[in-house]
């Protein structure tokens, strides 16, 4: 029953440029809805998990629009090209034209298999995405990455494809098990670390409030990070440069969640471990002190967010991580962090500093 | 032993531009290919009746690059998601990163799903279309429209990407079976009948020499074709509007296509019946005279394209046309002869003329 009106953070960029809404209780919000979506015919892609928590309330809010949906299995593990040809399937069943939009209601998974639906069926048509975790209302929903996985590496199958909007609902977030709150937390810090040391401050300062999910503390965060993310996007949309550094503790993230096999490790679990990592790496390069590596494991840790890695070794993940896409002329480039705050894409790095890196953690 | 030296006709799309060369045995030369082809690291795809006529020959000419290959079944049929995820796994499998690039050698159904692959490949990577049919010559490989098919629609599931280069070697008509020659062909005609008068005429006058595949006119034929391919394309790349009359006959075609089976017919023959029905629909709207349609007709014969339709039945046309990309709101869009050499989509149009043309084609 809250009064607090929702806030709005634009994505500039230029004719694609957008707006993520942020509130609570937006989904049930028809002069919202109207105001952000005008396609008169949307096919509603959701998951087993969310679908009966929020497809109705949708739906119902959505008005006289000629509505379907498409509800897919849960988790990461289904973020394959033949889930994707079963939203296809969905799209061509119920006649959608070029005029017509796809709505993402869910996580990460949701969102980026929408979203890669959208970009390819007839060449590309519109989509919104309306996130239901932290980590696809700080992360994933924002700035048109869609993507499925290929069995043998994550994300290797997408496009870049801007939505027309993101409805951040955070009333959602109530129904969130505790484990991917917290997994979604690690996308919410990682914006102090990379970018803005008054932001990691104001987390090490106010963790207990969002720990509890309390409204305001959620709002500012999310708020903070979707800036952040915004800021970052708009100079370099398709990641030619800076972009990259939004990938901090993704690179080694993606070789745990490989070589465990998608969905046993949250993403943002391993992102976690991966951002230990990175600043471990850091400290050998000479670049971050080891008090500070250690505020970024502490706070990971208050959010109680793994900063171990498991024992994949060191050759599986070396393995791993070259199939990665930040890989360039077959050298794996890193996030690193230059120092608190401030992170950098590097591909010219001592081997030694990644070999002991990589012992220290996978072994 | 020819010494003429290849043309080059240019896209005109900002930092996308890109150059078509158009000449022969350009396959084996060294240095041109050195020129338009940056990457050290290549994935060529082609198909099982085109590599043993032309891989070995590539491949030598490319040097010493890294180059790997993935031979795909040949057919229309095979344009599928599977396939695609054949090319996937050939990416991943040789370990291409994102400065790497796909060569797509053969016609319009490599050069599609190639282009598809390197679209959504890490989210975009280069590729070079290297057509070696007439249809892939002078319509397919110029523009950037990719995609695959889906069981029930024609290239439903795509993406707007670019090539780098087009390097079209008039040379490998040689193998085209006479079939496929005449139906690339109906794409010729087409600029003629959509843009350019002058270019009809020509056609008209040169119909024998183009037919017996004479190097100049096949040249000429290639470079206007893709002049006016280029020109209306760097004015609406993502077919916005104009571009949209490059489907002439397409909409009657897919329907033709898709009753049939993908494959019975070939592409080019569904267009050029689509386009003999277009004629036919468009002296039902009182744009055309029957002696203007009589010469689409009679031009389309003498290359021994088909100008009649198969008895599909007007509901089960109607139905395929429903789902054709060019349905707006629910109302199928048509490019109709507002006279010869002028084209234009028309969304608003008398139900009879349409319905009379379906009745009169397809019953």
């Amino acid at each position: 029953m809250s009064a607090t009106s929702p806030q709005t953070v634009g994505i500039e960029l230029g004719d694609r440029s957008y707006p993520i809404v942020i509130g609570r209780d937006l989904l049930q919000d028809a002069a919202l809805l109207d105001r952000h979506i005008a396609a008169r015919h949307l096919l509603i892609v959701t998951n087993a998990t969310v679908a009966p928590l929020y497809l109705s309330t949708l739906t119902r809010a959505l008005g006289d629009r000629r509505i379907q949906s498409v509800v897919l299995p849960d988790g990461e593990s289904y973020k394959t090209l033949e889930t994707f040809g079963l939203i296809v399937d969905a799209l061509i069943d119920n006649r959608l034209n070029r005029d017509a939009a796809v709505i993402a209601l869910g996580g990460g998974v949701v969102g980026d298999m929408a979203g890669f639906a959208a970009a390819t069926y007839q060449r590309g048509i519109d989509y919104i995405q309306v996130p239901t975790t932290l980590l696809s209302l700080v992360d994933s929903s924002v700035g048109g990455k869609t993507a499925v996985n290929h069995p043998r590496a994550k994300n290797m199958i997408g496009a870049f494809h801007q939505p027309r909007a993101v409805i951040a609902d955070i009333a959602t977030l109530a129904t969130l098990p505790e484990r991917e709150f917290r997994a979604g937390l690690a996308e919410v810090v990682k914006y102090g670390f990379i970018h803005d040391l008054e932001f990691l401050a104001w987390l090490e300062t106010h963790a207990s409030e969002l720990a509890a999910r309390e409204d305001a503390a959620v709002i500012y965060a999310v708020k903070r990070s979707c800036e952040i993310k915004a800021a970052i996007v708009g100079v370099d949309e398709r990641e030619q440069g800076l972009r990259a550094i939004l990938n901090l503790g993704h690179t080694f993230g993606h070789a745990i969640e490989t070589a465990t096999g998608y969905g046993t490790w949250l993403h943002g679990e391993a992102v976690a471990v991966g951002m230990a990592m990175a600043a471990d790496m850091s400290v050998r390069m000479g670049w971050l002190s080891d008090a500070d590596r250690l505020r970024v494991v502490r706070l990971l840790e208050r959010f109680g967010l793994p900063v171990r890695a498991p024992s994949i070794g060191t050759d599986l993940a070396r393995g791993l991580m070259g199939m990665d896409k930040k890989v360039l002329g077959g050298k794996v480039r890193l996030v690193l962090l230059r120092r608190l705050g401030n992170a950098e894409v590097v591909g010219d790095y001592p081997g030694a500093a990644f070999d002991d890196t990589l012992r220290e953690h996978f072994s």
